[in-house]
């Protein structure tokens, strides 16, 4: 009994998900809508009770799998006998576990505490890291770390072209348009949503030296400001190709 | 007689349209063409007769089609026979080829449900299905399906991009802005139309943090937000190139 | 004198702009820079006899180019003769010619037609037409002609995304705003909009469902929407580098 | 003593920053986010003598430092006696040394003008230009070097397409909406706002015939726009690429 509830709270031989992760994973995910939904004031309003309930049955799931994971975790060599619990508990996912249900049950005002409930993404993570689906997520970190010259290279000079855009269009807006321009950090607010090419258009120059400093920055630069989206774009397509080759083998 | 007809209303051996299917082709979409300006206010009043009768017309003309399929199908071994033929009158594109012209015969107001009309769209489809310009449409199904955990993979990470960047905007400007910040499905609006670089401008935010984190994840996370875009990018080109290699042997 | 003439009006033979079309070319880009300048009222007024009599010039200056260049012609074997003068005012470009300055002589009204003086922009591309700076053009040209089928497809999907993507926020908001998505043609006005990611922000779903499905479809269509960019740009970059290729050997 | 002082202020064999070099770098780094923040009224407003205070000390700071050049520099074969020293002074980046701290001495209200402390920028290109750091500086030269051709007629070419689309949209709407389309100067900043997809919204077609060409022009041209990005994102991710190959030889 102990066993089986060992082997389907790890992972199993092949890398899959055991069928009481996937249940544990689906009350994750359920327990994380439940946030978004209650989150927004129009379907929370006059279901506080509801969603109150709700999260106590999922703190209370959650609970009871705790529990499970610490009476099981005495078959791994390295947190077995009570030395090796408390060794456990003290365990960076286990703490992640217990902050992402306990305050809930212990003091039910914790339940108003959004950031606490956060935790529960990094649960997310932290069921996914051992699963044969967290090859995507190691494939995306070997891109970044391979190409991390490049790609900081490449943002520090885009940061640079934002930063000069942002001293230009400060002297040339600064005195008509002191709200948008006022200053550096404000222009760099502009500067940035203009050379991502978000354009909200909340601040937009109005003078004519303004607009023809914007045209020459935008269309010199933006190709620039779109290094970093080619490097990553191509490493991970190149990433995964290689990826492809080597099951194919 | 109705051989000639059966060929017609097929597709020629070397998959080209025959003549009337091109007809055919071309009162569907003129009949589409129809249906967008009618939806127009200023187009359609006034002349709500004008287009009523248009919308006979094409009722009629579809109706003539339709028992002319009807009646030369029973050459296809198929739907010979009755029997057959009240196979194919069951079969899914009569039944979209019914869908799109019955209503409007039978119930004049049923000319204002816009919904059944948009069956004249899947029509399209169904003409193009066969004839060689549905190779593209091919292609790019094949694109999809050969990148498709790539394309999905990429996909889930945008939406866990858009997802952390509408929490951290949830949590530092939702009591600012409530009306755009104050949960996280709001959020969620206002992360796509940033990440996506569509920057409506209906929601921004002003704080000072709000400023800050919105130009350290969107400097970050474009370039990964636009990872779908070079994979589809890459195989199409690539699987077009593969065509034309094909096509010059 | 004329041969000297005819030579400096016609391209080297090593393809380089003489001395005298340069001028020319030069003359032509101040007057479009003129009228340019001319069409801001808050530079032309009061200023108006002046741009008046900078265009008198321009005329002037173009009305003695082309009595040179028809003088001059007559060495061109095929424009010889009366009868090959007439054929030379009745060519494409004698009369592209022709109609950027006649008006302006002749009608001193004429100046405010500003299609007229247009011309002038297509004058630009018959004097670069056989220079060696028209090996970009014809480039582009090549490039744009060799991938035309995927072009053209690419470029239909794109239609094919922004119309159904129209239709769905027509369905949608259509009731709630009518301005805004009130008809299929306005919803594609928002659709081509947020699809090739410019986002003005003037029309803009406001209910949930309307922004739901914006989200889905940006998401995952704007990949397809890029793909003519990745066509064009992929195909450039490939002919430019073969061009240099060629140039090395 | 001057020795080492000559060597800390140079860069070292190897290439890397020296000690004093870093602590250097840090103070203006420190120095530059001062302005950046000073220029903040909100941050400013009252501790003007703070800033104050911290310009006086920066200044005094980058005072020092100039002199330990001054006199280090003699062991500079080029710079050495009296009159290598006046040459110094006169080099171009001794010149930038003087100008970033010099007025903020000399001349309390000089603090004032912005311009004068933007040189602090350039001294960290200065201080960048001989370490290893550079090679990515370097690089980017290089390959806008290398594809000066194709960019040059790629940003030519956009620029033609937003000239050619200002006019459309001049005369389409230039009558209707006289401020933001009334001349071609400001269809111009219209046209560039939406062809690189940035998208303000703050001019807009609204006729009928203005949101057609938009549409059209948008869907055409977006592709041949974005032309340069992927010229200098290929020839960056390319060069990056053989510098890795040289590095692991």
């Amino acid at each position: 009994m102990k066993e089986y509830l060992y082997k389907q709270l790890s992972v199993a031989p092949d890398s899959k998900l055991t069928n009481l992760s996937r249940v544990i994973y689906i009350f994750i995910l359920l327990s994380i809508i439940t946030i978004v939904l209650e989150s927004e004031p129009s379907i929370s309003f006059g279901n506080e009770s509801t969603f109150l309930t709700i999260n106590y049955i999922f703190g209370f799931i959650f609970l009871i799998e705790y529990i499970c994971r610490l009476y099981a975790v005495g078959l791994n060599p390295e947190y077995s006998g009570f030395a090796g619990r408390i060794k456990y508990i003290f365990s960076f996912y286990a703490i992640i576990d217990l902050i992402s249900f306990a305050p809930f049950l212990l003091i039910p005002t914790a339940s108003e505490s959004f950031l606490l409930r956060v935790f529960r993404v990094l649960r997310l993570f932290s069921l996914l890291k051992t699963s044969k689906h967290a090859t995507g997520l190691i494939l995306i970190g070997n891109v970044i770390r391979d190409k991390l010259y490049e790609l900081m290279f490449a943002i520090m000079l885009t940061f640079g072209i934002i930063f000069i855009s942002a001293v230009c269009l400060y002297l040339a807006e600064g005195e008509i348009q002191p709200e948008a321009f006022g200053s550096i950090p404000r222009s760099l607010w502009w500067a940035t949503v203009t050379l991502t090419t978000i354009g909200y258009g909340d601040m937009v120059p109005v003078t004519a030296i303004g607009k023809i400093l914007t045209i020459l920055i935008t269309v010199a630069s933006i190709g620039i400001v779109a290094i970093p989206t080619g490097i990553l774009a191509a490493g991970f397509s190149e990433a995964l190709s290689e990826l492809k080759k080597g099951k194919d083998k």
